[in-house]
């Protein structure tokens, strides 16, 4: 009888193998040295090993961890604030924004990883201006990061009309990245990985994109970029380029498997098909589109062109709960069709295709032999998720998908690691985050309360006469 | 100093007075009697009254309970087994429905409305054929129950192709139901109050339907009914009486302020301007018909011809966090326009304007002197909803619609009573309930598993080759 670290049975294992999701009832896992040794029955892996710990998962679904493949940490704790408004950039987050400095970021980043953990996601794709104690952040909660550290060539005190004043000093910050890069790729025994992340092709200059690119091929990093991400994006390029995103980036050489694009709410028909047949990935955030502009980006398209697609959660509540549930939904409304993203396609979207997406594909996403041991255990005995039925419609992940409130999670394992344990985050002192974050989000908010440029915010507005 | 027998004090209070959310930051209720008998803040209510409870709802928001407008009780137990496919009565649900009788009905009903309590629900409209211990379980669970009496004339044996075989003998259940009204209206201290629900104009005969109008304008209830829920009912009405049914309730003399028209999913702008017109009540239920239909309801037109818009989760979770939030994100994708159905709109929805759309609008759905004592603590403090901010844009309502996850709800206070404290419900045993349930779900299960129609189900396909 071969020795483990880590025997969990008694499961309903979603594994995440094969086309489907790779169910195992009764199954279990045996973890070893922070990979998954074995996945199977309760009955063979008990007869196989003996455990340091044995988890008895009765009553649970076991998933992988869920990947989060686009999310801006330290900006969460402005959530709320800029929403139900046309142009919400200019006309409802700016002003939020361009408050948010490098000051209490580790607070405020510390706080989403919160949350995230809490509702079971192991894998966080960030995208923000790398920031002292950033991979710190990760390595100490215990999770894995992929951080795109972003570029940019905006700043903040920049007007939003007109074509926009680009600095060419942003070229920087591509030094930087690649310093950052090779600095932690690898690090917190390879939880932390880096990739490079100009914000949008409106705001870095093309001399630069094209230096990002040769940088990437040059440190085998990946790009992670907002294409195509709304109707103000495509009214740069026009004026500046005479060109759409999606053909811009075509010349510059960017539609390709490096390329991971997040959002593409304007891209037509024929540039999905584009993207998706060069090998581009294409990350879509529901949640976050669906409320600031109204829009269900092209990800049925994208998939079927063939193209992967991850989900994220951007700056709205970082839940993949929320996001699969919402992306089941918005596509079945935008295509009148209630059998378009059924909840095994949207699971698959936030477990083993975004791992792929995201280029981990090798590493994480499913409940493998040999992959990285994160995973999930999810109580479906409460009202939400119960009455559990296995035959002859098992519907588990109906349930899941559909009408999880994301607390059902109760226990998160990161390499092998229990980050969470009866719904309790390990890793960190859960009520010292949320005061910090308050604190941050207050500090913020003071900015924004003496700028008179708050007298033109519509929820401002909407504030002061009772209906918020 | 005047005493009370509870004053709540300290928190975010929502009373939804006035036309937005009747914001009172440190606010406080006394509660005499089972009813509000103040409102106010904190600092005024201490200085006016002593209580034999005082409750600290310090970071909580304090908002009175929802109403849920359109559920079936009964059969929520069997969700996750029939959505994802087209024609889903027909081809995936009604398998499952016909095997759904009185038996167990009770231990089914009562898991819905632990799900329902635990997410802050505190008036029910339950739409089911009346069944042994229904009025009983409201009673004893301490919440407050609109039993709409369904009646229908379509047997559980029916083919559901060309036109339904309609049972004269259905006119027996007006009959019944009068009775259940008489015997049940006004019950457990004015809880319980009873409706008419005929299921659909086009399972129910004209001259029952007739029969029922006149019984509902005897007995002074309301009628709750599906209209023009779907094409199968719209097609049946063209063919069986040359007519779109707004057009033949219309004819019936049922198109006033005494119905409550269900989904409304197939319903024209004209129709729709009518029906808003004279004063019918929308019941919405967004989730449901955006799972199975693919379609966003009509609400906004019918908000925007003046009429009166209520959520109801039908046979979807039973929360309405989880309507709020798609009901304000489908109705800015089907116009594409991220200003509509903004978060105090939808929270008037599932509160305020609920409550006059069911007939109750004096007795609940805002924290107001004199009205029940039905009201609700969540716990803002959480990674969910918090940071809190107050200024310059207030973001609880926002966080509240968009990133609530549910169980962030505390406490739950019924005309006075507690009926839940610290997340835990007082009135029922959560684990024999679910368990109950768990046995009631199996039973009709395997009813399915032996019925050689099964064959036939997509999901069952999905669940043999392992998608599910």
């Amino acid at each position: 009888m071969q020795h483990v670290d880590t025997l969990i049975v008694h499961a309903h294992a979603l594994t995440m193998r094969g086309d489907g999701v790779g169910y195992i009832g009764d199954g279990a896992v045996a973890i070893q040295g922070g990979r998954i040794a074995a996945v199977g029955a309760t009955a063979e892996l008990s007869a196989r090993f003996s455990a340091s710990e044995r988890i008895d998962a009765t009553g649970h679904a076991m998933l992988p961890g869920f990947i989060n493949a686009h999310l801006h940490s330290p900006v969460n704790v402005i959530r709320g604030v800029a929403q139900d408004v046309d142009h919400w950039l200019e006309k409802a987050y700016w002003i939020f924004y361009k408050y948010v400095d490098d000051a209490d970021a580790l607070a405020r980043s510390r706080f989403t990883l919160l949350e995230g953990i809490k509702s079971g996601i192991t894998t966080f794709l960030d995208h923000v201006a790398p920031f002292p104690g950033w991979p710190q952040a990760y390595a100490a909660a215990g999770v894995r990061g992929r951080l795109a550290a972003s570029i940019s060539a905006l700043g903040m005190d920049a007007k939003l009309d007109g074509l926009y004043p680009l600095d060419p000093r942003a070229g920087r910050d591509i030094d930087e990245a690649v310093a950052f890069a090779r600095e932690w790729n690898g690090a917190a025994e390879g939880r932390i990985s880096v990739l490079l992340g100009p914000v949008a092709p409106d705001i870095v200059l093309r001399e630069h994109l094209l230096e990002i690119k040769r940088a990437a091929d040059r440190e085998g990093l990946m790009i992670h970029m907002h294409v195509a991400q709304g109707d103000r994006e495509i009214a740069q390029m026009l004026a500046r380029y005479g060109k759409r995103t999606p053909e811009y980036l075509d010349e510059l050489g960017y539609l390709d498997e490096q390329l991971m694009a997040v959002h593409l709410t304007e891209a037509t028909q024929e540039e999905v098909q584009l993207m998706a047949r060069r090998g581009v990935r294409m990350m879509l955030c529901s949640s976050a589109i669906g409320l600031i502009d109204g829009i269900v980006p092209p990800a049925l398209a994208f998939k079927e062109a063939g193209g992967m697609v991850a989900l994220g959660s951007d700056n709205s509540a970082c839940s993949m709960f929320n996001e699969m549930r919402l992306t089941a939904l918005f596509n079945k409304i935008a295509r009148r069709d209630p059998k378009v993203m059924p909840p095994w396609e949207v699971l698959r979207m936030a477990t083993i295709e975004s791992a792929r997406a995201i280029g981990l594909g090798d590493q994480i996403g499913s409940l493998d032999v040999g992959k990285q041991a994160d995973l999930i255990l999810i109580d479906l005995r409460g009202p939400s998720l119960s009455p559990v039925l296995d035959t002859p419609v098992r519907n588990i992940v109906p349930n899941l998908v559909y009408n999880a409130r994301g607390t059902e999670v109760k226990t998160v394992i990161v390499a092998g690691r229990t980050v969470m344990r009866d719904g309790e985050v390990l890793t960190m002192d859960e009520r010292a985050v949320l005061e910090e974050a308050q604190a941050a989000a207050d500090a913020i908010a003071r900015h924004v309360a003496s700028d008179p440029d708050r007298d033109a915010l519509a929820l401002v507005s909407a504030t002061r006469s009772g209906k918020l």
